[in-house]
């Protein structure tokens, strides 16, 4: 059965997560289900490079499917969208990936966003897509706080005691934060993450940001590998998949 | 009683418009009830700049309102934000304007931006912030056809059915048209505008971009001003009601 790639786009808020579920509605089952007609009648399996968390969004998730058929990409993405209608799931582009590709174990990097909206008002237009922190955050210090977690190292600090990965070791390639008007941006990067390490590393800093830690209390929570000690998990709204690359990269028709 | 001018933010998705309706939820219902404790358990009457349709969205409505006390304005805002909650509506700021100012009626200046996602697949993490134009639009054809609307004319052939001014002179500042990325933007400027008349002007410029019709063909139906002549009202939900200026300007809090 020929293998597709999808580029795809959503707004996690009314879903339980990408995985399907028994009790509510998953990304993983609008896309299962839309796939279906185009697969025999039969609902295919739809997995994903990264299991988004419930409320959590994606502008560039990419996922996997095996359809009976061997049909022009075009006309995939096209009856795909046509069939997640009404739920705000797009598939912005499909390929056909290498043989043997896997879309979460042939990822070599993913990029992830997290939106703080750093303001006395609470969010009224990015209801959903933001954290809001009334308190003043001093970006630079979390910052220069979110270098000392760069590189290769023992992740167990900033692990959801739920996560099912055989190891926590993992290489933090990027963790910038900055201030973009009203909001401070977190841009995370690495191979492949631990479940909640992204929203742990954020509550963690926004404690530096408030000023209730020192800059070096980050690092110091990731050599103690305790998840008690680390801060709160920030919530799942302000977070976006941004991306996934794979090594050779997929060739997305524009 | 003291007066309130009141910035407001909100996403326009969940409401009937601005303007209070029998049968269903409106912004100025969520801001009366919300208000009604600030005034002795009244609600008070709140006023805007801009009666916004339903679905369309605000990033800087200002809005009046008379309390029966004397209060702090951060402390009006922190109430009436702890109390529109869910709602996507929140309180920015809060001033206390000059003697006789009307939100509406003091306004000398409003801006619109309208929000095209001009792609194949359909919107998916900005579904109900944007109008999807999947046929490629020519943005600088577009941004041409709509220099020949600047100025002041009679915009009847713009003007919704309903619409309630005594006469559609209108003084149009600004109209650019452009391309970012996967949207066209489109950013309005006049001191007033009539019922749907940036909505018609976005749906009559939208047809120039589809190349349906010529560069020349906006001023025509301007000079015809006849509403049948002109394109489709484009929907609510690209439409952004962005800032409103007073003379001499309200003095926000930061």
């Amino acid at each position: 059965m020929p293998r597709y790639a999808l580029l795809i786009e959503y707004d996690g808020a009314p879903f339980l997560g990408w995985q399907r579920q028994k009790d509510g509605l998953s990304v993983q089952q609008v896309l299962e289900e839309a796939a279906a007609p185009l697969n025999g009648g039969v609902e295919p399996v739809v997995g994903a490079a990264g299991r988004t968390d419930a409320g959590v969004h994606a502008e560039g998730q990419v996922a996997q499917v095996d359809l009976a058929a061997d049909l022009p990409v075009d006309r995939v993405r096209e009856a795909l969208n046509t069939r997640t209608r009404p739920h705000p799931v797009s598939v912005l582009s499909v390929a056909r990936p290498p043989a043997e590709w896997s879309a979460r174990f042939s990822a070599v990097h993913r990029a992830y966003r997290y939106r703080i909206l750093n303001r006395r008002a609470r969010p009224g237009l990015e209801m959903g897509r933001v954290w809001h922190v009334p308190q003043r955050l001093d970006a630079a210090a979390m910052h220069e706080a979110a270098q000392g977690l760069l590189g290769h190292h023992d992740f167990s600090a900033f692990r959801a005691a739920a996560c099912q990965a055989k190891d926590a070791l993992r290489t933090l390639d990027r963790l910038d934060v900055s201030r973009v008007g009203e909001e401070v941006v977190v841009r995370v990067e690495a191979r492949s993450f631990l479940h909640h390490q992204v929203r742990n590393m954020v509550g963690t800093l926004a404690m530096v940001g408030r000023g209730q830690r020192p800059v070096s209390w980050p690092r110091q929570v990731l050599e103690l590998g305790d998840r008690r000690r680390a801060g709160q998990t920030a919530p799942a709204e302000g977070l976006c998949f941004v991306s996934v690359r794979y090594d050779p990269p997929l060739d997305w028709p524009a």
